[in-house]
């Protein structure tokens, strides 16, 4: 299995203290060392960085660990391998353009099975389980919607799709194209929403802290999803299996009829 | 005006030393200082480096100067915004995923009308000529081949897509999926050939010199592709206007018709 990271804001923020922590996991304070990523979208751009080395010791985990990148919508991944070599074709986030949109796709988990890919509008590159239901996501909604919808006609739809490939395997995973970021559960994901009063944060994976009400203002608002609690003086969230939520501007949005 | 890197390998090869002189274009020795960006192809995968900053002071060019990423295919740009604002989603190289194979492609000109997209398969995210150029010719390739062809069969379909966007302002451009580079001349593009037996070679922009007898061996060959040439003792080819080469394991070829 894999760690998932994610970060949805309403102004711009750097993720440096939770990939901190996070990054950790990747053959330190634990076995997710079959290489790593992280995609930060600043405006309609996206930066991708990929490595397959263990993010506790890769050079370029170690460049985005002290490199301030503020971003609305983060997505991190490490990889513990089971489905595709170690490689950099392998290595979680993917990232496929739609409706003029970059999308970026993360997975945790483990399909026994996979749909048909139905079109070949987007194929995977690489082996992964991963990849393939990502594409398979993908042309789903290129099918349903010809012209990019509003979030609240996609979410739904992103829900439904991903009820249907829960039922193949283990699927936790978070999905941005930028304006939102969602996030499913399957076995493990947990939450939090920081926000005025900032307080102090203290990682679980090393002795560092942080204050935000240094570091923020105050209509700042923050959602941080990660498999398991980055720090260990906050409180968490844990999401429940088969529940998807979509953060917009650092608030989580459940369905209608949930 | 903009300028273009490339290197195509029979063994994967580091670019250190050719993107050191390159990317003191980008705001030290020359004016190209609104952004740059470099993908390196590894096996099937992609790992690419963006940012908005220039070349020559940004922190993510610094680190790429001395971390040794081996590909044997790699696309840089350094950009002087001729059409859309400086930011991440206009910052070359662009990539989309065809044939489940990423494409690289990165542009040095300015189109002065575009072809209309006819298919909504491939979608420009910013808003400049180039990306909007480089959705065209993947539309057009997806719609003529609906499965990868040979390179041989594609060489010729690419030499008359950019032969097109020729027709409609300048277009210097270097696309690779990672099996092999295409890079077609309108104004400005040299390239050499270095193979045994290998001498020293010293950079025009800094006065930095290699050996390259020492990190290589006999049977290595490594075509270098750029809009000015890096190097000031060695011997550089000027590309015709008009003129497209297809580099595949580090040597360069010509249409059969040419």
């Amino acid at each position: 299995m894999c760690q998932l990271l994610g970060m949805n804001c309403n102004v711009p923020t750097d993720i440096c203290f939770s990939f901190e922590g996070f990054s950790c996991r990747g053959g330190l304070t634990d076995h997710h060392s079959d290489g790593w990523g992280i995609a930060f979208f600043e405006g309609r751009g996206c930066r991708l960085f990929l490595d397959y080395q263990p993010s506790a010791t890769s050079p370029i985990a170690a460049f985005v660990r002290q490199y301030p990148i503020k971003s609305t919508n983060v997505i991190a991944h490490i990889r513990k391998a089971t489905q595709g070599e170690i490689g950099l074709a392998n290595t979680h986030p993917f990232r496929r353009e739609l409706w003029g949109q970059y999308w970026i796709f993360a997975h945790n988990g483990d399909l026994k099975t996979l749909p048909n890919l139905t079109g070949k509008r987007f194929q995977p590159v690489g082996t992964t389980d991963s990849e393939h239901a990502f594409c398979w996501m993908l042309d789903q909604l290129a099918q349903r919607f010809e012209d990019r919808p509003h979030r609240d006609e996609l979410f739904p739809y992103i829900a439904d799709l991903a009820a249907q490939l829960a039922e193949r395997g283990v699927f936790n995973f978070m999905l941005s194209n930028g304006e939102c970021l969602f996030a499913h559960c399957a076995t493990h994901l947990h939450y939090l929403v920081r926000q005025a009063p900032f307080t102090v944060a203290h990682l679980v994976d090393e002795d560092v802290s942080i204050d935000f009400s240094e570091v923020t203002t105050p209509d700042d608002r923050v959602a941080v999803i990660a498999t398991q609690p980055l720090t260990d003086n906050e409180v968490w969230t844990a999401m429940r299996t088969g529940e998807i939520l979509m953060f917009v501007d650092g608030a989580p949005h459940r369905l209608p009829t949930n």
